[in-house]
């Protein structure tokens, strides 16, 4: 378990490293949803996710003689480049462990902060046995994308952020995929603001916290969800976050890939963001409708990594 | 003449109601320029470009009774919605003139944010007739997109926050249109940092400026340039406009409508944000090394207004 104070000392390792992102107002955005919202986008983030947050507090927390010999990540996505950036702004070494068929852009970007990819076949062999093995041959600490103290309160302050810049919050929402962001954020609203509601969002077809929820234990889905939202496909809340959320979240409410490409286009052309399908779930939600209006609310636009090209795809598909 | 202490001035008048967009970084941005770059997100401002900066300035100096018989403005673009919007916050009525044939995406912005708007047959009528007609008869208050020190000084509070936010710059970057962007932000970027380089940039069809810095006196294009930034399609500079810009000005580049469409992915892909082709033209500069790189270099994203059609027609078409 982390408490708000976790969240306020990793605001206190990542300040000055970390972007503080904009929290974002549309007039348009308030009249769809009849409430005056705020859009913490980290989608500006650097690495373009929330993502940097998480990594850098986890890598910063290392001693030299960690640094040095390396940290190992598994992803194919937005932790990735966190922690390939976060290692090179702290001067570890960092590996990471990505499928041989990842997007190009990818293992391009990846590379590009530095990081050694090992590459394997995703069909065939276990990532998670992969990078156990860099631990154990090689004395490199994993930098888990969720299931770790310091990085729950790593992506958390991205809602501490928020409410210094908003103020007052009756309903706070972010994406949840194996967990972590939500669950550093939760922590921090509920502490500040008891009375708050706190909504994770999944795409329908990837809704595993919100049964988990309901059975009051992790459920895991029978099936890689189908769902354009690649960041958020996990099968199962992680145990650590779902000890956390399972406490303080008031309810999972779910979006369609239709809601999450309205979304896209909304941060586009209202808000001049770009987001990527996962990234703008929470935002989705406000705009299709799936959750209570309440007066002042705060919401977490969580990445922005995204090709032009798949944009394109997706929104005018 | 405008000088630095009415960017100053402009700066106390519009705090807390602008928004304070950020300076945002990339590393692949300095990379490709070889350089520190802070991009100024104007994209971000509200009504989404920098012309709510000087449009407020303008329209917050009228008095009460000037502000209620009301204000017009001719524009079929971002200055339309600035005035609109401006409008609406100070209370003000507002009078937008615009051809009948504009999208109607931007005659539906500015009627949405309460202005009336008049439109009129852009090959049998004058637009600059028909507001001073309204000026006349009704007792409005012009509110010009470039031509009026209020104006101007209003657009160089872009500069004035990128300096406070990136402190020195050796070389500062704008697109030129009628100039009042420039105008402004060249009088407080020369106050400030007299050694630095301030550049203009025009699409390489829409070169009046530069023809005119060159000949010393203001030269009218033959023919409404054919250019992709219908936001940078005028003819001349202004008159104002160009007396500020003829000293403070150390060169104005040129860059291609290709190169604006590099400059829009770019901003997409790594950036996260939406910029319109006129928006991103001296982030092209930059990109295209259309300019002598410098150590530490300030440049203005000044408009995102675009819907996600046109993006997609200009960038993948």
């Amino acid at each position: 378990m982390i408490g708000p104070e976790d969240v306020e000392a990793a605001a206190h390792v990542i300040g000055g490293v970390t972007h503080r992102t904009p929290a974002i107002t549309s007039r348009t955005l308030d009249a769809r949803a009849g409430a005056g919202v705020f859009v913490k986008a980290e989608c500006l983030q650097r690495a373009g996710s929330f993502k940097f947050r998480g990594a850098y507090n986890k890598i910063a927390s290392l001693t030299p003689e960690e640094r040095r010999r390396g940290v190992v990540a598994f992803s194919s996505g937005n932790h990735a480049q966190a922690v390939a950036l976060a290692s090179r702004v702290l001067g570890a070494e960092a590996t990471i462990v990505m499928p041989e068929d990842a997007p190009a852009l990818k293992l391009a970007a990846t590379r590009g902060y530095g990081a050694a990819v090992v590459t394997y076949d995703r069909y065939t062999e276990d990532r998670e046995a992969i990078a156990a093995a860099l631990v154990e041959e090689r004395g490199l600490t994993l930098v888990p994308p969720f299931e770790d103290p310091l990085v729950m309160a790593g992506q958390g302050t991205a809602a501490l952020e928020l409410i210094e810049q908003a103020g007052h919050l009756d309903l706070f929402l972010a994406p949840v995929s194996g967990g972590g962001l939500m669950a550093g954020c939760a922590t921090i609203v509920k502490a500040r603001f008891p009375d708050a509601r706190v909504v994770g969002v999944e795409p329908e077809a990837s809704d595993d916290t919100r049964r988990s929820l309901e059975a009051g234990e992790r459920v895991t889905l029978p099936d890689v969800p189908r769902t354009i939202a690649d960041s958020l496909q996990l099968r199962a809340p992680g145990v650590q976050t779902f000890e956390v959320n399972r406490r303080l979240l008031d309810e999972v409410v779910c979006v369609s890939d239709a809601e999450l490409v309205d979304a896209m286009r909304f941060a586009f052309e209202r808000m001049k963001l770009v987001g990527e399908p996962g990234g703008v779930a929470a935002l989705a939600a406000v705009l299709a409708g799936r959750v209570e209006p309440a007066p002042r609310v705060g919401l977490i636009l969580s990445g922005g990594n995204i090709g032009a090209d798949r944009f394109v795809e997706l929104v005018l598909g």
